[in-house]
């Protein structure tokens, strides 16, 4: 907490992070600073709605301010959803099918809502408040569990026709490759996800060729998070040091794919690998955007890690709520 | 010609398609009807500078309009260009290197010009003057001895930051695959492309397994175009048929690819291959599509044929000038 809203006085805006296992509310002021915060596991341990659950940690974070006005509210969310409308598709973990998630927290807060695709928020976020924001076009690949993608053209979101442009992941990059979650085979993320590489990392356990992961998680793929990864690595477990290079050069593949066809100004990359294994992963995907981007295209393109970490879609949020009302000074 | 343009009352505009072995300038009067037209090959015999060639093909267009007034050229031409300033950054095949051509123009006819992609202005016109005007996200992939795209979002052409965004042909869809014209591997070009198809027909043909190949060109690759395989399949040729219907497969994919990233509601193709082959081209896109695309962002989306033809550069590149300096009816 940087400043401190007085209530009733000065309205602040809020930005949500609606994810699967976690919500974030942080309630920001005029100058975007951070006056309050509430983080909650996304299931009530009662199996309330997943919808109140929203609301209550919008009006803690709220509470943890002082309990100002509030100007409106930003969320990032899973999708597939409709920004026009701030309606979710579907989301199951959350239980929501066609849910009206902006028409509800209108409601309850009196305030304009805007919804819109975590990946998409969270690069926003990385975009408006780092340095890239000096660029127009702007790419941000988020390889963790899935791979998600945020695409900035001439300083918007690009939504396309179905509101859900972005899936980056499921690009198909082998053909007749690995079963993907989407049913598909081959897309990026049945090569390159935390979870393809936990799938390999789990067979070398197996064998016996990752006593470090054997003995830290077992043979058991949705035991093996981005951060034992990194501490197998870390411990000289070469093998599965080569199974994350492999990855990572794969989404470098993508990267350069994308940079061929969007030709970005700036590329940042997030998510869980990337932040637990920043240097190796970056050094693999810089490897794949140098073979496989056009020369031409790549020249002079901007690629860094994400700067915010947990808070790119609260901070993303709030800056895409601020543009839509016109508040606080968003040429910042 | 569908009317005549009184001279020195009524301005014309004019679209230029500048290509590798053609060159074409076509003059239309405010309702967008074509009024004189020229065509030549892209190099004179005299082995006269490129320049010179595109101004008497605009000139002998005039003259045949009965020389009017021009309110601004437009024009096509390979890349890499930069479409902010009319400057071919490379076209070893006209012998352009930095080249000003849209200074050069505006110097010769007193009249503002544009420039931009070759493929970019076909997808543009193809946009523009057909059905598919009723859409703002657009898709065009042309395979021909390359493969081309243009992308149109929100009815403007996607240049992003190098200018030459839209490389569709050079996503990697096969790692270590064949070797492309740009030197990577495994491009969709490399694999898809009028020459990928020619390459493994002249092998068949090598071998024997396409007599009506053999007969018409020999195993000389360069020498198997679009028409003569559209014949052997006609004749026959199953093996001939299975190549080309793998390669359109590809370009289904390449397509789904750049459904789940961009969410287009429309994708036209054309090209030499789909102009020779319609029907099965088509046949096999749509199978590559309904494989490779997210089924929530393939849905509802039009894919189609191109049908302007020869005549798509000109019409996009008359558009393009024509909205850029508020000419005619442009929301026609």
């Amino acid at each position: 907490m940087n400043a401190t809203a007085e209530a009733g006085k000065d309205r602040v805006i809020v930005g949500v992070d609606i994810g699967g296992t976690k919500m974030m509310a942080t309630v920001f002021n005029d100058a975007f600073e951070k006056v309050g915060s509430c983080r909650k596991k996304s299931r009530a341990k009662n199996g309330g709605k997943s919808e109140n659950r929203v609301v209550k940690v919008i009006k803690e974070a709220l509470e943890s301010a002082g309990s100002p006005a509030v100007a409106g509210i930003g969320v990032g969310s899973p999708g597939p959803l409709d920004p026009d409308t701030g309606v979710i598709i579907d989301t199951p973990n959350l239980g929501w099918k066609d849910f009206p998630l902006g028409d509800v927290l209108q409601d309850a807060f009196g305030a304009p809502v805007v919804v819109d695709n975590d990946v998409n928020v969270g690069t926003y976020g990385e975009w408006r408040c780092t340095k890239l924001c000096a660029h127009k076009h702007v790419l941000g690949v988020f390889p963790g569990t899935g791979i998600g993608g945020g695409i900035i053209i001439d300083g918007k979101i690009l939504h396309g026709f179905s509101g859900a442009a972005g899936e980056v992941g499921h690009m198909t990059v082998m053909p007749d490759g690995p079963y993907c979650g989407c049913g598909k085979r081959g897309c990026l993320e049945a090569v390159a996800s935390r979870i393809a590489i936990a799938k390999e990392v789990a067979a070398l356990a197996a064998r016996e060729d990752a006593p470090y992961i054997m003995e830290q998680c077992g043979a058991d793929i949705t035991a093996i998070r981005s951060g034992v990864l990194a501490r197998a690595i870390d411990a000289g477990e070469t093998m599965v040091e080569s199974v994350v290079r492999r990855a990572a050069y794969f989404i470098g593949m993508g990267v350069g794919n994308l940079i061929n066809v969007l030709s970005p100004e700036a590329v940042v990359l997030g998510g869980g690998l990337v932040e637990a294994m920043e240097d190796l992963m970056m050094e693999e995907i810089l490897a794949g955007v140098e073979a496989h981007a056009m020369p031409f295209l790549r020249d002079n393109v901007r690629i860094t890690a994400a700067q915010l970490g947990d808070d790119a879609v609260v901070m993303g949020a709030a800056r895409l709520i601020a543009e839509h009302i016109g508040y606080g000074n968003t040429s910042d």
